[in-house]
């Protein structure tokens, strides 16, 4: 492999003083909005680990807490809607802390003359996600912006979780030699929001996949399977996820293209709009990096699930070159994967 | 007093198909969509307690949970900003559970175009706000909506905290014969969002009163004084917290309009502008429910810290007229106080 193994991030096209669309596009931008201003500012243990949740020690329980707003654009799309992303979402970063997932918050930011049955119907998804992943929603909030400030509706959930068992979930755990599993085929969620957002058809109509993913986490685990890092692959997509765990781990991870599974109608899809699917969100497919020797019970465990019957082990981790992810590709090549200033995609959550 | 004792709800300015702005107020409007839309399809006991928060029995540990947006306008006002009312609003929830406030997330909606220096200016604030509260802000979120599409800065922030006591604080364990206490004076941060936003000028500037309550309860609650009821006075302020718990407990709750300290500049820009400060949210003030023989030990303690030194019995809880809250004013006579349909100021909050 040459060198050398620099990063290439490609030169933002915005102002420095102002807010971009894609400082909140997962890529890179995030992580220099929230190393500029965020992490230095609230300084602490938790905030530092990076991580999709925190993890609380409360005396006898560990408690894991996280959140996410959701500014989906539309609210409505095939397989889901605002209301399953907020409670998924929150779900799965819950998982990704290795949790059961007990409780979940829901705070509406309404915008003036959102019609009652929009918001009837987000509620109705809402309820219906919880009462699938096992969650009660358990307390709220409501506001309404004027007309023009908003843009009909904004969700945020915050979860609480118990950690039933005594490891810490993270990316510093990951070590080398680690294999990494993948839960299921990758882009369908991206190539969703776009297609409804562009008025695009297709011979089958691609839907979100928008699932819970405790269920497969919590297994493996109670198998005693010592998982080292979860990661859920929303914003930024596979090749983010392991990218920020490459950086953090100050580890290699190489994966194959060949264990990746597209589906044919996505990858169709994102030949003709020009999206790759490795940096597309999804809503219901995690990375798991476990030791070698768990691999592949993991996967087994993995696949006697229905959101994660198609697991594969895609790759490894290796000491050097340090915080790298490489690909190889069909033909045998490899590249680099590097980190998109921002995302292909705006608002997909 | 003259029957009927019929709660009148003003007929609201409103169409029944669309959300407006008083839905956002915290009066009747926001009430009749909690009640018809959101509490029906989450229903849970927790939820239907009609708590500021939930408190969750974790094995050894109860948790308190709860959230709250932020969409005040403008950003910033004397006094305070966006983000200390996001750490105070939400530990002052937790507080109101009778809990010690942990940990907070903290989840921005930012508006494409917003300056950083902005963002920085509030989470500064935020960092401020939460090591004073005694709180880490330990997780959180990020995301850009389109220009037009936001108000500039949006903030939610979820809490945890922990329940160190035996005792139930909510709504329904209110009781006949209970002592009222009101931490403080009222509609400090009303006026001053108001003033700022029509640039008016008083003689002395009127400051939010947006402080952390969690340290005068927990006093009270070490005291060993059993608190039966607590809540802060945000939106809808004095009189709308008193008329929720009166229906909720299905008591009558009397107080003398004398007791209730309004200082003199707040009365004055009331006056001006046509507003009742029992009304106009307060975002460091709160009421306490405790039995008789526990008031004048509770008001001792709460006089001792800052934020509600000056604390006063303003009222007592009877059986009849239920569900019913009548003020006796200076000169005498009493009236019914009625639940406002909106928020006589939208996005104070």
């Amino acid at each position: 492999m040459a060198k050398p193994f620099t990063i290439s991030c490609p030169t933002p096209a915005t102002s420095s003083e102002f807010v971009a669309l894609a400082h909140g596009g997962g890529g890179r931008l995030m992580h220099q909005l929230l190393e500029q201003y965020v992490i230095p500012a609230f300084r602490n243990d938790l905030l530092e680990a990076r991580h999709d949740g925190a993890v609380l020690d409360l005396g006898n329980t560990r408690l894991a807490f996280t959140t996410d707003s959701y500014v989906v654009h539309p609210l409505f799309f095939p397989g889901g809607d605002i209301g399953t992303l907020a409670v998924n979402g929150t779900v799965n970063d819950l998982a990704m802390c290795g949790a059961r997932p007990l409780a979940l918050s829901a705070a509406f930011i309404v915008e003036e003359g959102l019609p009652f049955s929009t918001l009837q119907r987000v509620i109705d998804s809402m309820s219906r996600a919880a009462r699938e992943a096992g969650v009660q929603i358990v307390t709220g909030d409501t506001k309404v912006v004027d007309r023009g400030k908003g843009d009909g509706l904004f969700v945020n959930t915050a979860g609480v979780g118990v950690v039933e068992h005594g490891l810490v979930i993270a990316p510093g755990r990951v070590r080398a030699g680690d294999s990494i599993l993948l839960s299921g085929d990758v882009g369908r969620h991206g190539v969703a929001i776009m297609a409804v957002r562009q008025g695009l058809e297709f011979e089958t109509t691609i839907e979100t996949d928008c699932a819970p993913l405790a269920a497969p986490v919590l297994a493996v685990l109670e198998a005693g399977i010592e998982i080292h890092c979860l990661r859920d692959l929303t914003r930024g997509g596979l090749a983010t996820g392991l990218i920020e765990i490459a950086e953090s781990s100050r580890l290699h991870i190489d994966i194959v293209e060949q264990e990746i599974v597209v589906e044919e109608n996505v990858r169709g899809a994102c030949e003709i709009l020009g999206l790759d699917p490795l940096y597309l969100a999804n809503e219901g497919r995690f990375i798991a990096f476990v030791p070698e020797n768990g691999a592949v019970r993991a996967l087994e465990i993995m696949r006697q699930h229905a959101v994660s019957c198609a697991a594969q082990r895609i790759g490894s981790v290796s000491e050097t070159p340090a915080s790298l992810v490489t690909l190889e590709s069909r033909i045998g090549t490899r590249r680099i994967l590097d980190m998109h200033s921002g995302e292909q995609l705006p608002r997909i959550c």
